[in-house]
């Protein structure tokens, strides 16, 4: 399944032609969410040796347009999981103190820590994503940030963090019935925010810049995957499947110890 | 429930006079374990109400004597709550950067943002209890340390963070059961550090610490509550009733919005 929803490096990645209602990889409903259930239960189990083998980590980076299922994905997908082996790092608008350093700072300060499971809600992609959009920055700026960030990204694998990408892809259609939600639900008021319809209008120039970075950098060490995220039982039974198998490849072990476990008396 | 386990700010605190072992506020292990399921469950939904008010946090300090359960209560209470707002940070030995700073330095860096769960696994008191058992600083400069902690605690509740703090509280005889265990089960070798027979020895010496702490540093803004962990099943359950109850009194509220809902159009 995993490589269904993948960009092949150095290919083009047409959003138009991925369906963000696509629920072709699932028999049903009940299905994906009883997959999900073992696979949550599986990653945990997963994540307890990769702590306690301390050596290796995985950075899950989530991307989308707002009301695209960030918070949902990482509820749904790791709750389970629970907080002692994973972390989660919202990337906000920057502080002074972060807008004083270059952009790849605060991500490499959240990078996960050996043994355990970071993710990203927003990322450094925001830098050629919003900030592609609005111009908050030169252009020619933006242009290099897609070959830092490869090569930011090529270093941290190379140093034992295993990355996986995950765009969660939702319709126009889609988010807004999920904002007209916001809006009609007191309990989600808190969640609104009149922004997020001024970036609504500028839908199809987010969409251009999700597929030059989806081109630029969807890369052999750590390619980007583009996920159906209309029906959130879709995208969570996908991106938890990805998740486990993941995990699973990596196959962390208990480690062996250096000590004769006979050799102590516990008195 | 929550009051018998409190040592009285002001009072001694002798760890003779509390039975490990004690199971009494419970009918039996299946009824604690049914009201710890519940429990688990409405911390998610207090806490996904904390998030949404985004104006105060809980820190949850846990300390105790190796083995004593302190990564078992964290998954056994927290691990329905999910990452998204609740960080564990655990105090290990100090970093270089961490003993150039004031001792309270790295306590303050991983102080929970407003919306948030923070979980310390061991704190800063561990600079009153291995710091003084182990004379890693000298006598005068810890015995200033209680003043200093209850100062920063109440700074801490004065700005909005409700503060819990729980010794696990297990027998000598306990402990050395799971350090047994450590030892024959190849799983937990990664668990059993050879320097725990050692601190195991200063048993008598650690407990003197302990109720130091206790008597100096249960106070009225942060008071300490010591928990019977011989039995994990009470020990949860007596953890995950007092958090409940500490966030359904803390009564947070999804945020009033300063704008009208009707006055948005999704388009």
């Amino acid at each position: 399944m995993a490589d269904d929803y993948l960009v092949k490096p150095g290919k083009k990645a047409k959003l138009a032609d991925r369906d963000p209602a696509d629920t072709s990889a699932f028999k049903s409903e009940e299905a994906a969410k009883a997959q999900l259930a073992e696979d949550a239960a599986e990653i945990d189990r997963l994540q307890d040796r990769l702590y306690a083998e301390g050596k290796r980590s995985l950075l899950v980076v989530l991307q989308g347009m707002d009301t695209s299922g960030k918070d949902g994905t990482v509820r749904g997908v790791f709750n389970q999981t629970g907080p002692l082996g994973v972390s989660v790092t919202a990337f906000r608008r920057p502080s002074e103190e972060e807008m004083a350093h270059d952009f790849l700072w605060r991500a490499h300060m959240a990078a996960p820590k050996r043994g355990t499971i970071g993710i990203f809600n927003r990322s450094h992609y925001e830098d050629v994503l919003v900030v592609k959009v609005h111009k908050l920055a030169p252009a020619k700026d933006i242009d290099k940030r897609y070959d830092q960030i490869n090569a930011f990204e090529k270093m941290l694998t190379e140093n034992g963090v295993t990355i996986l990408k995950f765009m969660l892809n939702i319709s126009k259609k889609e988010q807004r019935e999920r904002l007209q939600e916001r809006l009609d639900d007191p309990k989600k008021h808190w969640k609104f925010n009149p922004g997020d319809l001024d970036d609504r209008k500028l839908w199809d120039e987010f969409q251009a810049a999700y597929e030059l970075m989806l081109e630029n950098c969807s890369t052999d060490h750590a390619p980007w995957r583009v996920i159906p995220a209309d029906h959130k039982w879709a995208r969570n039974a996908a991106i938890s499947a990805i998740v486990r198998k993941t995990l699973e490849d990596m196959n962390p072990q208990y480690p062996k110890v250096t000590w004769d476990p006979k050799s102590f008396r516990v008195e």
